[in-house]
């Protein structure tokens, strides 16, 4: 290994071959603080042309390549085993906005860019990229792309596999894959963009990408309504999305549980409805419109308007500055953060046919009560793309840590519910090395088959990022 | 092969294995009627079942597949060759329109469904199966998908990629994989979805699918603006996103020259403009609304007002009835009728990145005129998409049959110049065996590669439409 490590310093500059624990940690520790990896070395490349010359030299010496971003993955995907046979390959110094051509409404990126730098320079041309997310401030476009990111938007705009029109690519061979089209339709061969989205850096090394760009919308305004139950928050996301289509661009479930949490631990935080008012669900409503504020308002206002006079919601409170608008999103964007505060909850990424929701959290809380009694769901989530954070807390009175034991009879209990559902274990965090063994319990044998016959195809000496997803 | 035929036959019943040169000829001949294969048998399976079964039976004799849908592709995807060996396995008998889930906004469909059926059992429920094109009425949507069909809603609604939501096919092996998933949000595993998709019944038969919904829109209106320039033209598509956002649902270019050729050939067709009053370039414009038609009428009306106000346009027609609207839309449909009318056309089904397409064709039309002096070029399309139907008609006097000598020329000068613009060659009509030797010459190495790498992992034995892409 030490010609190896002693042609990565000739490529890259003994400065951006780390090897030392301390100059490693920050690459090997999980995000959420459930695992540290070991690694040979963290490699810094600058170009793309240094990548694809480091990953030359690691398939000469068969050594594996964990791609990494901003390491802000929820399912430990960007990190090393515990081996120390890897090398971790950051691709934090690609970090150049190639190019903003509005006309075309496309940007062109490094993978290592950060995801709130890329919406801050789409916004200096008067354009939105549309992706947003918790991690923004951390997150780069690169993961973003591997894990094909979902967030907040994703109702109006797609996730990020929907926002990519072409990437650049370097192989599990060190060739570097041009495809950095910035085309609306292109019929010719096989889609291998999108092979590479969401395969979280198994199949290759994303090192650009080509961004579709939105017109900045004049105004967003925002709602929350509140109601007695999942069915009628139904009932509110068709009429919403028929009296308003794409101007709807937000729609977020709360369960009263979730609010509760959020006064309980950020008490300072204001509260729209008075405390004990009894509802049982909240949705944050986003509108957003290309004309002007009073036409957001004022088609909010008749939506809003329709759904109290057919009973399909309680009460509403429509936000009046952009001041009370975050301070609504604030409600919603603190309920992890309270959850966090309250101690460590068992956390499930679904979704679900958006149909089917109501049912889904009708029979599955029993069961979750029947199996482990008093347990707390904290279900909330993106509802208008069918995606739940479907997460449980220990009864009250019962240790968090403790209730932790619990963890694998509760994902089993919750995944077998979504299964019979026709929903899916992973909506927008991905499989990485946290739910690979869940991967292969749902997939069908078929499906299996074909992801490994292509994983063999791309990367058949089996050196991109090993023990993730399969 | 006769132990083949037998099993076919017994699998399916007499009736459904074709084999006389009568029985089979509308499915060996080219939709445009350029070619004329054979065949071994045409197989018309009316299950999934039995589309498996048939591939196990074609895999174990090692007898090629050509799959066909409506057998309206423009590209010779979907006629099998002229050595006899293949057989045709025809979707037309799976035509079940399986589930609509409008909570979901979701339908599953048979791959053999026509288009216009299953946007009318979308409109029966109240939504909008958005994909619309010139052969909705003969088309399958097992052929839209395997094709990524395009058409003139591509704009909002994107292709029919953007329309899919989960897919059934058989592999080459035989085996079933139900990927019919009706879920906006999915990150687990490889994009299975969309590698099926565009690539043409090369990897697989997609026998299913799930389909997106939209709302209705309440209203849809339309206008026709004059403009001197493409330049011009790309102005307006800016300003009619800033102002209208998603409600901007067409965006159709056309050369002066295609309306006089609609005006010669289809001489009762209302033309909006006065004969001669010299504008170079047309859009059609259509914007839709969720909300009434008087909102679409006024944010129409002030988007025209300003490109009028900043001369970026120098007259518009608006349609003031559904039949006006009709009537403008007939002017762009007869383009490709009246050039059928006039005899043979040298087509091209390019794109761009929109930004570039005043600049491309500025640059290619005078090459064109230099090397095939007085050639008329026939300039439509999607620009909104940036996918241009680029045509090259004889100059006045030469016959249609005698200037198609040109053709490879012709296509090597314009594909030339496509790729100098970092374009494609095929934007919405895919590859076949048409433009097979195009994209050997203008892909990349690396990138014919790693298709070729694809293709032989999930059908080695290259019994999935040979010689079709690669």
């Amino acid at each position: 290994m030490s010609a190896f490590l002693q042609q990565c310093r000739h490529l890259l500059g003994s400065d951006h071959v780390l090897e030392t624990a301390q100059d490693m940690a920050p690459y090997l520790n999980d995000w959420r603080g459930r695992h540290t990896g070991r690694a040979l070395a963290v490699l810094r490349p600058a170009s793309v042309e240094q990548v694809a010359a480091l990953v030359r030299a690691c398939a000469e010496h068969a050594v594996p390549i964990v791609p990494q971003g901003g390491n802000t993955g929820l399912v430990l995907g960007s990190v090393p085993d515990n081996s120390g046979r890897a090398v971790v390959l950051s691709l934090g110094r690609l970090k150049r906005i190639r190019k903003i051509d509005v006309a075309n409404r496309t940007m062109t990126v490094d993978a290592g860019c950060i995801l709130a730098e890329i919406q801050q320079a789409a916004a200096a041309e008067g354009c939105l990229f549309p992706l947003s997310l918790a991690s923004e401030g951390s997150c780069t476009i690169g993961g973003n792309l591997s894990s094909n990111a979902g967030g907040t938007a994703v109702l109006r705009y797609g996730n990020t596999r929907e926002l990519c029109l072409g990437l650049e690519v370097v192989t599990p061979q060190g060739d570097i894959w041009d495809g950095l089209r910035g085309l609306r339709k292109d019929n010719t061969g096989y889609d291998l963009r999108d092979l590479y989205i969401g395969a979280e850096g198994t199949l290759g090394i994303i090192t650009g990408a080509v961004l579709k760009l939105y017109p900045q919308p004049q105004a967003s305004i925002t709602a929350l309504a509140a109601m007695e139950s999942p069915e009628q928050a139904l009932k509110l996301l068709k009429l919403m999305q028929d009296y308003c289509g794409a101007s709807l661009t937000g729609f977020e479930l709360m369960s009263r549980i979730c609010l509760a949490l959020v006064a309980q631990q950020f008490p300072a935080l204001p509260q729209p409805f008075a405390a004990g008012h009894g509802h049982g669900q909240y949705v944050l409503l986003e509108l957003s419109s290309n004309e002007s504020e009073q036409h957001a308002v004022a088609l909010l206002e008749r939506a809003i308007g329709a759904a109290l006079d057919g009973t399909i919601i309680s009460d509403a409170v429509v936000a009046t500055s952009v001041a009370q608008s975050q301070s609504l999103w604030q409600l919603r964007e603190h309920i992890p953060l309270a959850q966090a505060k309250a101690g460590k909850n068992i956390k499930h990424d679904i979704s679900l046919p958006v149909s089917r929701i109501p049912e889904f959290i009708a029979t599955t809380a029993p069961l979750l009560e029947q199996a482990f009694p008093a347990c707390q769901l904290v279900c909330f989530g993106h509802l208008g793309d069918g995606n739940l954070h479907f997460n449980v807390a220990p009864p009250e009175g019962v240790g968090h840590e403790a209730f932790l034991a619990n963890q694998a009879a509760v994902n089993r209990l919750v995944h077998d519910s979504v299964q019979s559902f026709g929903g899916s274990i992973s909506a927008e965090h991905g499989i990485g090395a946290l739910k690979k063994d869940d991967l292969a319990h749902y997939k069908s044998p078929v499906e299996l088959a074909l992801m490994r016959s292509i994983k063999a195809a791309l990367d058949p000496q089996g050196i991109m990022n090993p023990g993730k997803i399969l």
